[in-house]
């Protein structure tokens, strides 16, 4: 484990480390904010979407004022495994492969070495993290943007009672039926849609799975919103199921970090009362 | 004028502009960002420092949300001419040409058509500005980082009344005794250093600049305190002259964005109270 910056932010530290990860068979690179004090402290895992790297949300995010403020950590773990070894490193297609990978655990050959982001954040960087540092594994929530609102979601809904709250920005509700997101489903889990089922928000709250509540900010002026995201399935999906969702149109507002900046605060502050 | 971006953040608009720039004979780009509300808005220029453009503190620096709050206007012009038309276009070299214009207007044969980064700062873009936005030209404060702390009260030193404050993270004080400001102004302005005083912020209060107040902030683990920045000289400088200086050494924190964005929320608050 290899700290590669740490830099002193509004009264806590902002670490980037590096590590050999198993999991993923590749060197993987996270970020984390602890704010100021001895901890140990409750965490908030934040997943980010298609292209990203831990840093997006780190520098554009805005969380470091608040987090600190409510005596909060924050990780934000990398979208996928990376490396001139790992298969998916065409950066023209920014949907698939290295930067997007779904925080799914890949069964196809091709993938499968690699492309186990569902394992790497549920258990190899907790097991990291919570071993080097003041972090409360009692108290851990979750959210993220995009394809990491997708992934929040989903590993909320897949590992009951690991996080207290979970919440998302403009989140990819299904995944398994979204233009964007079909073709690495398909190479990361197989041609068996049935298969798809399982990482995909809208499909586990069908089939039962449950979280207490979300909350949802979303952009009504996202240009992903009407193919990509459609929280209006996710609104039906919760109530359906009686999960208390919260879902905020947001008006004028786009896809950005723009966007996620302006609500941060009320998400971390809403993590808060869980944690 | 073409407005090149646009994004809604934190309930105000965040622009990005370029315009065909006379004084700097090239294509200048800066950021905007406009409150919520409909003005006229008390506008606050932020100069950014070495290598920077205006992207840096738009995307680091979280000044939107105190604002958007406080209603303050924020502009953020790039920190030099740029193009391959542009002399001092290498990469390698970080403390001079392209990146590194140093807020001055160049005299010397080979910079001077070009690098007039006073004049289109104090001149051409407050017109296109001022003509085209709600903002009052009445209520102006200035601030920066660094190079653009040393332009920010460069600026306001030889400018008496433009602006109503004027405030500084980690700013070059004397960039005329500085090593890494010296090829700079010796190649804008020419061998004979008695004409850099007019562009140094220590050597404009000694020979009779003022302003009324200063807000600096320096992180005490700054890696170019003791060659660079020098905020002992400042302060000598202004116990000398009866300039009320606020000077906060601030413990563990360094040259970085991180460093700047936890103190942004403080400098904004001050500067409202003078517009």
């Amino acid at each position: 484990m290899d700290v590669i910056a740490e830099n002193k932010s509004h009264g806590g530290r902002q670490l980037v480390i590096r590590h050999a990860a198993t999991t993923t068979q590749c060197d993987m690179t996270f970020a984390l904010f602890l704010p100021p004090g001895e901890g140990p402290f409750p965490v908030l895992w934040y997943l980010s979407g298609l292209t990203c790297s831990h840093a997006n949300v780190m520098e554009k995010g805005e969380y470091r004022q608040i987090a600190a403020e409510l005596g909060v950590a924050v990780i934000c773990p990398d979208t996928s495994p990376r490396g001139d070894h790992v298969p998916g490193g065409d950066p023209a297609d920014w949907q698939f492969g290295q930067g997007a990978g779904f925080y799914v655990d890949a069964t196809e050959a091709a993938y499968r070495d690699h492309f186990q982001m569902h394992s790497y954040i549920m258990h190899e960087l907790p097991e990291l993290v919570f071993a080097h540092y003041p972090l409360d594994s009692a108290r851990q929530g979750i959210f993220g943007h995009s394809m990491g609102g997708h992934g929040a979601m989903v590993l909320a809904l897949r590992n009951p009672g690991v996080f207290k709250s979970c919440s998302a920005f403009a989140p990819i509700t299904q995944p398994s039926t979204a233009g964007w997101s079909q073709r690495a489903f398909s190479e990361y889990l197989g041609p068996d849609k049935a298969a798809w089922r399982a990482w995909d928000t809208v499909c586990l709250i069908e089939d039962g799975a449950r979280v207490e509540a979300l909350l949802v900010d979303q952009g009504d002026a996202d240009a992903f919103l009407e193919e990509g995201l459609r929280p209006q399935l996710l609104a039906q999906a919760c109530t359906d199921a009686g999960i208390d969702l919260t879902l905020r149109m947001q008006p004028g507002y786009d896809h950005s970090y723009f966007f996620i900046s302006s609500f941060m605060a009320d998400h971390l502050r809403w993590h808060a009362r869980y944690l």
